[in-house]
């Protein structure tokens, strides 16, 4: 059962996992990368499996979503990068 | 007392605020903003805050502390964006 606090968790997940979207989609579309730092996204993909630990270990709905989803576009665009550098 | 779990947390808190605050340098020293969405900032801001509240709701230090230095972030950058736009 989901409860109140869940959903408040599920919807900051759909909204920041959207916002990140747009910007995976650019680079996927324009093959444009000159502006992202590689290392930023290192540290980044990091971050977000860290989260993703954190999410599994607190057993967490929200964010064991919203970090498997973002983990993977992070991975996109570090991959983008490498190949279109 | 700080346990494991929450040792991952804060770890995973500053790795991926570490690799949001460049964006905000950048658009701080060159204040461009051109390539960046409002709407998606704006998104990005709400969602932050339910990240936040869903934070204090479970009691996570790593949520909190992530969750309110990157709203802050967000907010200077849609502050930027307005300004400069």
């Amino acid at each position: 059962m989901i409860d109140k606090n869940e959903i408040i968790g599920l919807i900051a997940a759909v909204l920041t996992t959207s916002a990140y979207v747009p910007q995976v989609y650019k680079t996927w579309k324009t093959k444009s990368v000159e502006n992202i730092s590689l290392t930023m996204y290192i540290v980044m993909a990091i971050g977000i499996s860290l989260w993703l630990l954190y999410g599994i270990y607190l057993n967490s709905l929200s964010l064991i979503l919203a970090n498997s989803i973002t983990v993977i576009l992070t991975l996109i665009i570090i991959i983008f990068k490498v190949r279109y550098k």
